[in-house]
C-alpha cells in the first residue's frame, strides 16, 4: 500500500493508487481475478516474487477489505486468500490496463483477451457517453470537478484548464 | 519506469505497469491529459513532487513515446512535455481508475467527473461484450490466452483455470 503518499492529492486516480498501485499489487489481482489464484504458493508461482513482498501485499488487501482470508488448514495453519465485491471490481480497470498494452506494448499480439462467459463474445473496454455512446477520442474527454473536490481545489483544476485552453 | 522488474510476464497488464506503474507516472499523465499540464512547473506545482522524480518520470516518458518534448524557451531553456497518441490512450484506463476510486474510496462523493466535451454528457467507463452490450458482473469475465501467449504460459494459465473451477 502506497498510504499516504498521495495524500494531498483529493483524487480518485490517487486514491485507487494508494490501495493498489504498489509494484505487484495489479498483478497479484489480475492473477485472483483471471487465473483463480487464492493460495500464497498460487500466487508466488505464478508471479515469481519475494515472498516477503507477496506476504505484505496479500496482508495489505485484507487490511483494506479487498480480499479476506479465510484459514482452509489448521496442521499446517494455512489460509487462502479470496478477492471480496471491492477485490473484483477492479477488473474494469484491469481490462483498460490491458488493452493500453495490447495496443502500444504487444509486439507479438494480445497475450490474454477477456471473454463474456455467458456468451463467449469478446470483451472490450470502451468510455461511453450517456448520450452519444461509445466515445474514442481522448480529446472528447473533459473532467470537470465533482461533489467530492473541495472548492479550493475545483478552482485550481478550472484555473489551469482556462491557461491550457481546455475549456 | 519500472523496466524490467515483471519480465517475466507476458501481460499486457505487465508491460502496461512497466511503462506507467512507477509512483506518480498516471498522477502526472492524469495531469497532462485533464488539466493540460505541460511545463516542469505545472506539473510540480500541482502534485508536490521532488524535482528528481519528476524529472525522472518526464525523461522515461519522453524516451518511451508517450510524451513529446518541445522547447519553449531559449534563454533560460525551458521545455514542455506534450502527451502523444500512446499518451492520450491512457485516458481510458484513468477513467477505469477513478470510477473504481469513486466506488470504494471516495467517502465524499466524486472528485471529478468526466464529461464529453461534444454534448456534455457524462462519461462512464464500461467493459463491453460484442454481442450482449454491457457487462457489469466481474464473475461474467473470462481471460483466455490470446496470440502473443507462449504456448507453454497459455497452458499453465488454462490449468490454473481449471484447477480453480474457472473455465
Amino acid at each position: 500500500m502506497l498510504g499516504k503518499t498521495y495524500d494531498s492529492q483529493v483524487c480518485s486516480i490517487a486514491r485507487t493508487l494508494e490501495l493498489v498501485g504498489e509494484r505487484w499489487s495489479l498483478l497479484i489481482v489480475r492473477d485472483a481475478l483471471f487465473a483463480g489464484s487464492t493460495r500464497f504458493t498460487d500466487f508466488q508461482r505464478n508471479l515469481g516474487i519475494a515472498t516477503n513482498i507477496l506476504r505484505n501485499r496479500l496482508d495489505g488487501f485484507v487490511e483494506h477489505g479487498i480480499m479476506q482470508r479465510h484459514r482452509y488448514s489448521e496442521q499446517p495453519e494455512l489460509f487462502e486468500y479470496v478477492l471480496t465485491d471491492k477485490g473484483r471490481a477492479l477488473a474494469p480497470a484491469l481490462i483498460a490496463l490491458t488493452a493500453w498494452g495490447d495496443e502500444w506494448a504487444a509486439p507479438d499480439g494480445p497475450p490474454l483477451q477477456y471473454r463474456h462467459t455467458v456468451c463467449g463474445s469478446e470483451l472490450t473496454p470502451q468510455t461511453v457517453c450517456a448520450r452519444c455512446g461509445t466515445v474514442h477520442d481522448p480529446a472528447e474527454i473533459r473532467a470537470v470537478p465533482g461533489p467530492g473536490m473541495p472548492t479550493d481545489r475545483a478552482d485550481i483544476l478550472l484555473r489551469m484548464q482556462r491557461e491550457h485552453g481546455l475549456t
